[in-house]
């Protein structure tokens, strides 16, 4: 044993057979299967911290997390270690040590999420893992000018689910891009946090958009309602990928 | 019943669970699902005839398949019917009638193949079905340098797994291209047909040409050789997808 440090991961996972990020009592966790492999590794009992806690089914390219051990492992060569016991649908794509008193959420930084829409006539099978299936035409140009109301700091309580857990729902997105490549509608949103479902919120609605039902400037007032019941479904989880975050 | 005619199926499969298209004595295959799922809806007994038998672990968004029937529902309607029956990892994109003695394997077609490798430090759980994960540098100048020596009418004995079991190893590949985006490299390629193999004894042929370990040059002296040989290792099947078959 050495002095403790505290190292962060950069975790990647199919979310596909998870119960999410977080501990739950029953089921399988990104987090609960982080705890155990590092436990198992390391020789200490490791509860790790998670920057994002995503929900089930929900995947990341890089979500963070920290933790702190007494290994004599140096913080750089733990990814290895630990990707020779993780399963295939999680893979750390990177470790390093940081300060001993940082917290990957209460930092400034900026996430990145991206929602896959797969906008044609049939399902794709080797797409069905990271893509939401949508068979109705959806205008991307109207769902763009839908996301411009939406960029710079707002209160998104009408974009969150459960609005009663947080201390404020005020959040910045700093950018929120809807591209088509191929069969592929993608929403790209950067922010400085999200809250409970908010990416899958925007979506949802972007996608009520896309299809007629909504009018683009209709988003000026479904902000300005501060109602959950203003803005359209909560789009499925599958569609969800949590591209990156950035610490400030 | 009415009169009998051929139907010609588009299907897209994800293949890591599946023993490849043909029927195989032991294991479930594309083949085995879509005859028995067929005769299921239309109560006849239907053998299915494949455009590419594509091997186990092999993907495809749009293979070909012609059968026979004496059903009443429209060609067209078939599709939606039988999507209703297959699992998620087959899915039919469209079914039209083609004229009785319409073969899709004897007649003349351009089938286009992409081989995609993930060429990155960590592979990615989201993409671990459908690339091949290779972390060494590879030049994409070279493979596609080393590309270039194979577009044309050719003898392709290299390249083949099998070559006694076919009349003539002379295939045309109509383009062959290599490109990168962001961590994936892709191998496209069009041609006339293909032997067994060929496209991912190609594939890794230009990663020991994109490695180092062989020059651009040095394919003009494999395709010389008419020995498999001469050419580099079959790469692994899950980076292989058949895009489609265009029939003339």
């Amino acid at each position: 044993m050495s002095e403790q440090k505290r190292v962060m991961l950069t975790v990647a996972y199919d979310g596909t057979n998870y119960h999410g990020w977080q501990l739950q009592p029953n089921g399988e966790t990104i987090e609960s299967v982080l705890n155990r492999e590092l436990s198992g590794l390391l020789g200490e009992s490791i509860a790790v911290i998670g920057a994002s806690r995503t929900d089930a089914g929900v995947h990341s390219n890089g979500n963070a997390a920290v933790f702190d051990t007494c290994t004599r492992i140096p913080a750089e060569k733990i990814s290895y270690a630990l990707n020779q016991r993780l399963p295939e649908d999680i893979v750390v794509q990177g470790s390093k040590e940081v300060e001993p008193d940082f917290h990957p959420r209460h930092c400034e930084s900026r996430k990145t999420y991206e929602y896959r829409i797969l906008n044609r006539r049939f399902p794709l099978p080797m797409r069905r893992r990271d893509t939401y299936f949508y068979h109705y035409d959806l205008s991307v140009e109207h769902m763009r000018q839908a996301a411009s109301y939406l960029v710079g700091e707002h209160d998104f309580k009408s974009f969150c689910s459960t609005a009663a857990e947080v201390e404020t729902t005020v959040r910045t997105i700093y950018s929120l891009t809807v591209e088509r490549e191929e069969d592929i509608i993608a929403i790209r949103v950067t922010g400085s946090g999200f809250l409970y479902n908010m990416v899958r919120i925007i979506a949802g609605t972007l996608i009520e958009v896309g299809n007629g039902r909504r009018a683009p400037e209709d988003m000026a007032k479904i902000l300005a309602a501060c109602d959950r019941g203003a803005a359209g479904p909560t789009a499925p989880a599958c569609g969800l990928t949590m591209l990156g975050i950035e610490f400030r």
